[in-house]
C-alpha cells in the first residue's frame, strides 16, 4: 500500500486526483495540503504552514502536487525534509525554482517531474524522438489546441515537443505567428489555438518535395493526466533518490 | 469562340494559362503580355509598352490577368481603352489601385475579379457564409497552409475568409501568433502555416460548450485556379460592363 | 421553474442528467424512474410500475428520457396520460415503436425528440443542409469515430447526416466498406470508426476537380448532450401539443 | 551516366518517367517498351516482343517498371538476361509471379522493389515501424484516400502499412467495414475513401484511455513516385545482384 499526501486538494485538479487515489487499488488517501484547513474525502487538509506536522502524523510514502510553481517549491521541500517521495506535475518553474527543486530532491528522495504525465502524450514524445532525426531535412510546423481559458503559450507539452525537435534536427529559430510579407527560413513556426473547451491536441507537421507527414496526439479528458501521476506514485514507493522523467515509469526509452 | 490574351505569358501562372486556353474548347489564345517579347505557343508575346498595337491586332474578346499589382492595373488599364473584357486574378492592390481598376472598368468592359477562381473555394466561402451566423457565439480560429514560397500571410483566400467572417459575426480583433502569457478575448486567432510544396489549406474552426464544428477546404493541384480563370473567361465575353465577383460565374448567391 | 422528472436515474447518462437538472437554474428535479425504488440527488425514484403515482403526488412538467426503446416508450405514454411534456434522446425506435409514440403524443403534449441534442450537431446538421446543396456534384464520403464500446454502426447522428444528404443532393448508395477490386460510382461511403474513449467524432468530405471541402463536428463530452436537453426542458414547458426537433429549440430553420 | 529504358513508356506514369529521366542528370534516356512501337522524347519505343533487340543494340544500366503485373514479369525477364538493374514499382503481382521474380533476380542483377517509391511514404512507414511496438495496447485503425478512379481497395501502400503493424504488434483481423450492430475486438478497422482526385492520403489512428494518436502522410503530386523511382535507378546501377527495398536506398534501416 502506497499513503499519498495530495497538494492543492480543493483545488479543480487536486480533488480529482484526491477522488482518483481513493478509488484505487494499493494507494490510500492519508492527507491533503490546501489554501484551507478542512476535510476532503474524509482526510484532513492542512494549509502549508501546516505541512511538517502532517507529514510527521501520517508518515505518507509520496505526495502528489499539481499547483503552481511557487506553492509547489514549497510542498517539495517539505517532502525532501520528511523522506516523502514525489510526483510533480506543476509547470512554469522558472530556473531558480528548477535549481532549488534538485537541489532539495538530489540524494534525499525518489521525484518523478513532467509537463505531462498522460502515458499517450509520453509516448508521443518517444515518437517524435524516433522520427524527427529522418526528417531533418523537411519544413517544420508545430501547432496546439487549449481551451480558451489557459493562458500559457504554447503549452508545456509543446515546448516540451520544441525540445525534443531542437535535439534532433539541430536548434532553430522560432517562429510564433506569421503576417504580412514574410520569408519562411530554416525555422519552426508555432501555432497556438485557444477557444471553447478544446481538452488537448497537439500536432507535429513536416513538409517537403510535394508531401507532408503528421504527428499528432489527442486528449478527450484531463482525467488522463491524473491516471498517469496515480501510476507514477505507485512506481516511485521505493526507488532510489533522483529525479525521473515519466518516461522511465513507462519504461520508455528517452 | 472567344479569343484571348494572357498576362505574364512567360511566368509559372501565365504560362500554364496560356497553355489551357490552347486546349479548351471555346477559347482561341491570340497573344500574350511578358517581361520580353517573344512567342509563346505560337502567338506572338509583347513587352507592357507594345500592349496597345497587340491589343489593336489582335482584338481579342478578354484579357486574363495573374501577375502582380502594378503590371495588372497597367494591362487593365489598356484592357478598357480597347473593349477587352476582364478576367483578373491578380492580388495585393493596394487601396489606390483598387480606385483605379474600378475608375477603369466601370461603364466600359465586364471583369471578373476574385482573390481565388477555384470553385470549390468560392462554394466554401458561401457555405462560410451561411454556416458563420449560426455559430456567432462560438470562438473562432482560422488557419491556412502554403507552400515554403508563399511571401504573403494570411493568403488572400483567408483575407476573403476572415473579411466573410466580420460580416457574419461582427468583426472582432484578429491575433496573428500568440505567445507568451495571453488571454483569449472575443478574437480571432489566424494560423499561418509555411512549408514544403503545400498547395493550399484553408480552415475554420468553431469551438463552444465541449464540442468544435470545422470547416476546410483543400487544393490539391493549381491547376484548379486556370480551370475557374477559364470558365470565367468564355462567361464574361458578352457581359454587360461592372465588375463581377466570380460566385456570379458559378451563379452562387453571394 | 420547470418541474423534472428523469427516466433511468440510476444509468450512467440518467443519474449525469439527474445531476445537471439540481445544478440549473429554473429547473427542478422532483423525481425519477429506475430499474429499482430507491433515492437520487435527494428525489424518490420508482420503478415503472409506480409511474402513475410518481407523477400523480409530484404533478411534474417534463419527463427526461435518455434510456433504451422498450422503456422510453412506456415512460412516455405514461408522461401523456398525465400531461407532462416530453424530452426524448433515446434512440432505436422500431417503426411500430415510433407510430406508438406520435398516437400517444399528438394533441396531448409537447414533446422534443432528437436522436442528438447536442447544441453543436444540430448545428452542424443545419450547416451540412445549406452546403449539400451547393456541392451536389462532388463525391462525398462519411465517417464517424465513436469509443470501442459504441455498437450500432453507424451511429444515430451519422443515419440523420446521410438522410439529410439524401434530401440534398438525391438520394445515392451508400458503401459501407471497400475491399478487393471496386469502382466507385454515384455513391456515399460511409465509415465508422471504432476505439479507445473517442468521445464523438463526425466528418462530411466533398470531392472533386482537385479539391476537397470536408464539414466536421467533434464532442469532446457526453454532458454536452445533458446541457441540450436541459434547454429543451426549459424550453417544452408550455409549449403546445406536438412533436418538435431540437432544432426548433435552437430556433434553427430544419 | 545511368542508361534508363522504361517499361509503359506511352502510359500516363511512364510518360512522366520519360520525361523525367531526359531532366535529370545523370540518367540518360536510352529506350521505351510500350504497347506500340514509336519514339518518345526522342529514343525508341519498340513492342514487348521486340525488348530483346532493344537492349542488346542500347546496353542500358537499368530498366524502370511501373505498369502491370503481367507486363511487369516479362520485362523483369528480359532484363535479367541481358544483365540491366531493375527499378519495379508495379504492384498486384500474384504470389507465382513474385516467386518468378525472385527466381529470375537472385544472383543475377540488382533490383529495388517496392509498393511505393516516395520518399516521405518510406520515412512515414519507418516511423510507424518504430512507433507501432509502443502502443501495441491501443485499438488501431488504418483508412487511405484517393482519387475516384483507383480501383484496388485498400491502396499498396496501406497494405505495406498493415503488414508492418502485423509484424509490430502480433496479427490482428482486418475489419473492412461496420455496418449493422458490431462489436470491436482486437482487430484493426480498415478504412477506404474514395473521392474527386485526392492523390493519396494514409493514416494510422491508435486509440486508448482517452486519447488518440494519428500518423498520417499525404501526397501532393504523383510526380514524388517518379523522383523516387529515379533516385533508386542512379542507385541500383553497379549494386550487387539482389532485391532491396527503397528503404536501401535511402539509407532507412527497415
Amino acid at each position: 500500500m502506497t499513503k499519498v499526501v495530495v497538494s492543492g486538494a480543493f483545488g479543480r485538479m487536486g480533488s480529482m486526483i484526491c477522488r482518483m487515489v481513493t478509488e484505487t487499488e494499493g494507494l490510500e488517501l492519508v492527507g491533503g495540503i490546501g489554501n484551507q484547513a478542512g476535510t476532503q474525502f474524509n482526510v484532513e487538509v492542512v494549509k502549508s504552514e501546516e505541512i511538517d506536522r502532517l507529514l510527521t502524523e501520517q508518515q505518507p510514502d509520496v505526495l502528489i502536487d499539481f499547483t503552481i510553481a511557487s506553492a509547489a517549491v514549497t510542498a517539495i521541500q517539505a517532502a525532501t525534509r520528511h523522506h516523502v517521495g514525489l510526483v510533480v506535475g506543476t509547470t512554469g518553474f522558472s530556473d531558480a525554482q528548477q535549481r532549488q527543486i534538485r537541489d532539495a530532491v538530489e540524494g534525499t528522495v525518489p521525484a518523478v517531474i513532467s509537463t505531462n504525465f498522460s502515458i499517450g502524450v509520453n509516448i508521443f514524445w518517444q515518437i517524435l524522438r524516433n522520427a524527427a532525426p529522418l526528417l531533418s531535412e523537411y519544413d517544420i510546423e508545430v501547432s496546439e489546441a487549449h481551451h480558451r481559458h489557459k493562458k500559457d503559450a504554447p503549452s508545456g507539452t509543446a515546448k516540451t515537443i520544441l525540445s525534443i525537435l531542437d535535439e534532433a534536427v539541430g536548434e532553430r529559430e522560432k517562429v510564433y505567428g506569421r503576417e504580412g510579407i514574410t520569408e519562411r527560413k530554416n525555422e519552426i513556426g508555432v501555432h497556438v489555438f485557444r477557444g471553447g473547451d478544446i481538452v488537448g491536441d497537439h500536432a507535429v507537421t513536416f513538409a517537403k518535395n510535394f508531401e507532408s507527414i503528421t504527428l499528432s496526439h489527442r486528449a478527450y479528458d484531463r482525467a488522463v493526466l491524473v491516471k498517469g501521476a496515480l501510476i507514477a506514485a505507485a512506481w516511485v514507493h521505493g526507488k532510489l533518490p533522483g529525479i525521473y522523467p515519466f518516461s522511465a515509469v513507462l519504461d520508455l526509452e528517452s
